[in-house]
């Protein structure tokens, strides 16, 4: 690991990723308890080289086991799974290094992993998500959780190292990834063990990315899933997830009315159709930017004027980016909004509005509350820009515990796939290896397979009192389905 | 070709599906002129062996002229690709074999096909679904025409043979089939010409069902394209077009009105999202059927209460099913309605409601008015049942014109595509061909490259005056895309 | 009766308005009955001078039952108070004058006002609505009806005269009136007899206006109840109503598909809240126009642009009136609106739109189907107007039966209320009275009692399966309410 | 003043309704500053009989104004009249006594009736809800405010006495009043000077009921405007935004995700209206209850079920009541709610849960937030209950400045229609009138002249960029119109 905290091979890309949460960390900090010595040097400096868990206050157990039952009770579909598949065990054997955010829903994850089988290593994914109570929590119970808020950059290193690194008694077969920082630190550090590694599972955009990436770069040697574009994650982490995300980050940071405002949201993908739903319904006018016409299309036909930027940028009331590009929304653009515009990103890149063009000496910011600010122009002009140009979900408290429902249960099933899948089903190779067939090099990033997507949704109806029909034998004969499912085609686009 | 009209191989389920419109004649003839002598029959009787059209009556060119013209103003997408391809003659010396419904819609796009460089040979994929007039203006312009409303069975046949057959001046290497009867044809009876097909496109369900079939059985020699599954074929033709017609077929033909009626909408695939989405816009309260646990959980998370059929039959004002399944609406449902209840099919099949089960001696019926029939039971329980349980759009009027349009666009594109695809783009195999990959022989049906499909969408944005944004380099180079697209990976489920 | 057909004293407004559903007469007919010799000149030919009925063909009685059964199936509402009130005979020896259109869901008013005690002499309110079987059926029963399609001026005016001449064995004491001309006629040539009225009930905005006009010049002396006015009338007819038949009527009419397009309303009245709704909820954008800045807010809150028309003529492919006033969209208007554009009345008056206008050598009209005319202009643009300008539900079959259903049972207890008030509650005055209270002059026409509103509305309830939650005593008394209603104070607007 | 703190002749219920805000001081109580003297103590100590204004801590003054600034610019349509009118002054020599919330945007209304000629004197309608940064910053600017956050009962009257007494310099002529305080407090202790009040305005529905109470007594003799009920007060306080307030509502206090969600809204008027059109928009299932059989016709032609309450108890995810009765959701029925079940009430009376029930020992409640309580059955089951059954709206930060923005126009034009008006409009009597006509001895309470109403909204107008259409000469004449309005005769619903 090299000295300014960037491990060789990391790209800038993934230091960036690692602090996109962060804005001062001022902001972050509700006590002092961020403060001060990093928990590890404590175990470094008791020569401890392999403690059984870090955590910044294990006394705080107790409020954190409070929270994990809190979130036991709202993600009916991850606890169905616990209960119908805590006899067969299909993780048993399963050595899992996890690196995710660290929250009470994840612990529902964790502790339900252990259920069916598993042993587990966990290390958090960004340095100021971990909720320091919940990682208490879970190493009282026993997990090897190496996790607090505020992790210097040698403190991210040092932690998901201690899930990574094989011991005698550790050697792991699984990743569950989010970011892709855990595979990153495998594959570098520790080669050898990571052959050993049955399958990685990750669910990040860019975690995903730097996998496929890895796969056409030929370096991906054991099967991956990407669980980030699952049915399941799609629709609900991004369209239904959003449709109210949007609704909540306005209000909570602006206390704006939407009846009657104008608003332009760049971007008709799955966010994009959530924002646009919600802001219709609750009496916006709603314009619509897009790049591709298929998505264009659909917007003119969902009832939305699709203009170009700069056509309405003058007129909105509310701006949102939703493209996962860079550079949407300019200072240019900026310069033309009127007073008031409050201007969010909801897709997940931070360089959707361009921030740092607004960062010059003739603006004036004003943090007027938690994640927002007023820029003021010189003639008195404010723009209201949410949580820096950063996700403006993080305006809200948390996701819904349903959507993480919905997430943690499909991490789980496809950790169970990878696991347990003939040797045949997804293919891997080594080093070792002389000849790989070119063509299947690039194969190596799955799609979860759709039965299992459709068992992660069958988990979640019950939570709806929603009642299944039944195919009978003739007519899935006359379908040509089996009758449990799976009901469509691998193209279907539901 | 055999006695009974049934050609050779033929399934009873095709033999079916070319009557699948038909109720009975009357209906459908609105006029004398489908009785008497069929056409073909003069032509044979006076030792024409390659007649260059046959139409019911070439003096009605003029009015399906007019009717053309006026499609033409009602579909400015596929207006659009004649304009803008014409002078690069992308089918020059494409010969096509085409074989769908014939009415003005499809004229303007065997116009743009032949205004792109291609000749054609034409004939119907419905015995009843020929305009005459249009028939007429087309073969008066010089069109191969063999087609009109009433054929029989062996005329059916008859005038596909016209285009199929090879002759001196024509050897077909295009088909556009809609519903496999073309192809099937080609393949049974003119085997060797059926090798110089460059590429087939097949629009329908059936037909595609059957390319799949062939390809399967190892019986597929040539590439086809299905474009029945192309995205904005999906999401128009099924989403938004269903949207508003079921809104129609209900209203004329029942006049119902929709606020607080009760309705049970069987699946929720697109053609039942575009049901639920109208019913519910217009104040009905629906209730959802469905097998499939993640359309299932999508129709929770909409808004609809998700129930099995039986649950909510008793209280229901409305049934429709667009399951595309069989026996989804039973006699022993029907017995359990209330009175005056509608059920109408919205799926592409006509076994979705056992209207069979209705045929008993205890039950009357009464047609009230065209499509409308009542079933009367004997204490006097109406149940109101449209188009006799086939495609409730029957009740309409047509297919709206944009829809169609975006149909057509894409079938040409497809056409273009296969006939100019470079050898290796698309697989094929002939007979002699010694050793097939057994791994490739089922990938011989393709879905339209998304590039295609992006570029039938941009044709029809200007309808709605719908301004595009382009990306700039430095936003592409960050995506990772062409400035032109594709824009999307080949999953995106839009 | 002065020879022209204008009764003495009767305005150019009431003749237009007598007319105003009639385009060319050859629209209407579907056959030859409506011509030849108009049925009441047997009558006086054959020295019949009190007639009991006269219809085009008693021999139609059988077709026209079975339209009244339908219909009755159709209109719970009013058959509930049939049923309801048939033992009281709340109309015991009330001798009612009709003066309504004459339908298959008009008989069940009559038929209803009958099994509550009353005697009725009907005629039809427009000489071309009348269904001529219904006409039929109803005298074959033994109810006093005149009326036929393709009633002459002259004969229009004798059916009402024998509905309001005064026999020996009718003297009327009530009138339900549609357009106000029984009430005219009466006043005007039976003015004795007036004076036995105890009071009118007028449903249509003319009607009511003349009322209005009456009370303000001191001539009109017996209580008038508006119910066009009435809450569930208001509600029904105008804005639940047209939030479908607006799409029934373009639908119908032009086939166009309304995902995408634009579209402006003008007037955001209740009418225009329906279409408004309506066309939102099928994908369409919405800009509204609106003269009062209350409705124009209420526009603004509900997520449509306000606009003054010219600002978007040029760019919406569809244009509706419901503003109830002239000149709204004027030949300057439709010189700039865009080819294809439909434009269609949703107001009662057909004056909205400058039809007249359009009637210049330069434009040539095409009719294109009934109902739907295209007005061509010289460089080959083309207008698509609905029904000439005049309603444009005209382009539907009908109204539902269900609205319907709520007009009659509020005319129904109209009568009721005002066949039974005291003395006191409505006021009523005549000549003789030597000294009128100045004030109170103008109070003649009434509202329903809320009351009776509600009793309507609780008439309707069944048909959606809707329960209603009672009052506790505590909980009545709590709100100042009596357990039964009325609920609400006068001004409440719903 | 009685020792108790409670004014003779104060009904129980008008000291309920002070504090009906109030949970326990603690929550509302975020530093020290309420505690310790009250500030009028001070005063009372310091001989000071007239104290100019009485404030927490005039040094706060500077932090108010910035609070008052950036309120401003959210209400443009109070600020639009304040620059319209201030060169007319139309309340030249009003003194007005105000008694209502204090917070910023009460003085933006302060300020623009200041600017509009008149002098006031203000107190808090409520011992909690002063913001003292803004009462400073009043104060500062030479406003005579006397109120606080945390006033005791007797330093609450006292306020309210400094503005009603009359003195040398001040003879109050006007009241605005928010919840009859001040009415009641001149009424009883400053008879005489009560009779020189022009007019009262009355905002809230606690304070109108009082005064339609004393109208029915005979005791008020000033004319009163209830501007609770206008009609851009009820559609903009209740209908609009609580269909935003409801989703803030929910979303803040119990981050839950609307889709699917089951829930039943108590009450179809303007507020369930608002809230069930919100949830049903986010995906909710949505039943309604309802006592009015026309509200019930509305909802279900509007598309949700009219159901009891018993009926759906057992399955909804969310109860919401928008009754204003009592009693609504009663101890059975929370016995009956599934494990999680949210209840909030959005009434506007906090009786409508019946929460003392609650307050058994076999419940335990847990507070999981602020607003936000847990009771917990003993067999685990947790109900949430917001704001302990009060106004749910507490859970959100605070109306949107627009909603106030509109109330306090109307506020203001009704100060200025009742200062302005001739004698004869609006009715007045004092003791000594011998003879009163006992028929108008109720009309004292009036609602908002239509035009006013009309002018407040098109005040609001700009901020939508919303452009109202002018009628020409001939339309107006044509619907017998003023070309400025009114447009509307007084019974229309909008």
């Amino acid at each position: 690991m090299s000295k300014g905290g960037i491990l060789k091979g990391e790209t800038k890309q993934s230091v960036k990723k690692r602090h996109s949460l962060i804005s001062t960390k001022s902001e972050w900090s509700s006590s002092d308890e961020d403060e001060g010595a990093q928990p590890h040097e404590k175990a470094i400096a008791a020569g401890q080289p392999n403690p059984p868990y870090c955590v910044r206050n294990i006394e705080q157990n107790a409020f954190g086991r409070r929270e994990i039952e809190i979130a036991e009770q709202e993600m009916p579909g991850i606890m169905a799974l616990r209960a119908r598949a805590k006899d067969d065990k299909p993780l048993k054997d399963a050595k899992i290094v996890g690196c995710t955010h660290i929250n009470a829903q994840t612990a529902v994850l964790i502790e339900t992993l252990a259920a069916l089988g598993a042993t587990v290593r966990w290390a958090a994914c960004n340095i100021y998500s971990t909720q320091n109570e919940v990682a208490a929590a879970l190493a009282h119970a026993g997990y090897a959780i190496f996790a607090w808020r505020g992790e210097s950059e040698e403190a991210f290193w040092w932690c998901i190292d201690q899930c990574c690194t094989p011991t005698a008694t550790w050697q792991p077969n699984m990743i569950l990834d989010d970011g892709g920082d855990a595979t990153h630190l495998m594959l570098k550090k520790h080669g050898a063990a990571f052959k050993n590694i049955k399958g990685i599972v990750e669910e990040s955009v860019t975690g995903v990315h730097r996998l496929y990436q890895l796969s056409k770069a030929g370096k991906l040697c054991v099967p991956a899933m990407n669980v980030n574009d699952s049915v399941t994650k799609t629709k609900f982490d991004n369209l239904y997830s959003c449709r109210e995300s949007i609704i909540d980050a306005l209000k909570r940071s602006t206390d704006l009315m939407f009846g009657g405002k104008q608003s332009v949201v760049c971007g008709y993908g799955e966010v994009g159709k959530g924002c646009c739903q919600a802001l219709k319904a609750l009496g916006c006018v709603v314009y619509v930017t897009e790049i591709d016409p298929i998505c264009a299309l659909q917007a003119a036909m969902d009832g939305f004027r699709v203009v170009k930027l700069n056509e309405v940028i003058r007129q909105v009331d509310i701006v949102i980016t939703a493209t996962g590009n860079k550079g949407v929304v300019t200072r240019e653009h900026m310069e033309r909004m009127k007073n008031g515009c409050v201007v969010c990103n909801m897709g997940h890149s931070n360089t959707e509005i361009d921030v740092y063009a607004l960062k010059t000496p003739d603006l004036l910011w004003e943090r007027v509350r938690s994640q927002v600010d007023h820029i003021i122009w010189p003639n008195g002009k404010r723009i209201v820009l949410l949580a820096e140009g950063r996700l403006a979900n993080l305006c809200c408290s948390s996701l819904p515990s349903f959507v993480v429902s919905v997430t943690a249960a499909t991490q789980a099933l496809a950790l169970i796939e990878l696991y347990n899948a003939p040797n045949q089903r997804y293919k891997r190779w080594t080093r070792d290896q002389s000849r790989r067939d070119p063509e299947t090099r690039e194969a190596d990033v799955y799609l979860l397979p759709k039965k299992m997507d459709e068992y992660v949704a069958s988990l979640h109806l019950p939570t709806f009192d929603a009642h299944l029909t039944e195919l009978t034998d003739e007519q899935a004969k006359y379908l040509g389905l089996n009758k449990v499912g799976p009901f469509k085609p691998n193209y279907y686009r539901y």
